[in-house]
């Protein structure tokens, strides 16, 4: 089962290497890291999401804090209720004709082309990663030049007051 | 100035920590680093935007190509020619009305709502870090209750051939 942890840290040098180090030490197996800056420009948010059992996302929530920059670890997999997505950057082969399939795909799947050359169209995708993943299977007939996809970020969702 | 460099690196446990503890060892000033997977999931690659000089950023340069892990970097400011991009999501304070307000702003800086409930709502937005910055400050006099951004992702564009 996929876990998503959000981390807040202490905006200094040195932070991120110590966090992906503690998973790199021990072999935790990291489906996506991402660092994001938050309103604060003194606390960074690390996103994590993990591949594994309860026990070793028990174990990794342990050992992040004990680390001294970090604020606050919130399991947002548990909390049930939350908001994720990624962003991409996919480049792709394309003649004359193939320019028009592709930017029709970009519209169903509500990609964004950003780049337009002679031999390649670039699309941009803010979605989650099964859509993310859905966008890519369809361009791959095409050729993919290049791609690139930040990790997941993630917040938990407002509350819904029900009123009586 | 700001310079944007894109790192291939070999998909290993370790390789991120190496590379940010290069770093924070050193002191340079990182504006923002984003880890992404590729097409191929033997390879990542990571978006570091540094502030500094030219001296500076050579050093950088050449401290990451010492890292056995690093395939290729490329200063793509030096390069002139590339897309880049970030993701935000941005929980705003809200009563009734101001919902609406917000709902507009949303809608004329292209950013998308992802969230409503009964005292804020959540806008998702991909863009260049400035245009998000923009949004930021048009929201915050709201209330910003929480918000999260990746760090840039960025690509040379395509080569446009000109018809002899």
């Amino acid at each position: 089962m996929k876990y998503t942890l959000s981390v807040s840290v202490e905006n200094q040098p040195g932070v991120l290497s110590k966090v992906s180090g503690l998973f790199s030490r021990r072999g935790f197996n990291i489906d996506s890291l991402a660092v994001g800056e938050t309103e604060d420009p003194a606390i960074s948010c690390i996103t994590i999401v993990v591949d594994g059992d309860e026990h070793i996302v028990e174990q990794v929530e342990k050992q992040l804090n004990k680390v001294i920059q970090v604020i606050k670890v919130r399991n947002l997999t548990e909390h049930g209720n939350f908001l994720s997505c990624e962003l991409a950057l996919i480049k792709v082969s394309c003649n004359h004709k193939q320019r028009t399939e592709i930017m029709q795909i970009a519209g169903a799947m509500r990609a964004k082309v950003v780049d337009v050359a002679t031999n390649s169209i670039t699309l941009q995708i803010a979605a989650d990663s099964e859509r993310i993943e859905a966008l890519t299977n369809l361009l791959r007939p095409y050729g993919i030049k290049e791609s690139i996809c930040t990790g997941t970020i993630a917040m938990e969702r407002g509350v819904i007051k029900a009123k009586k």
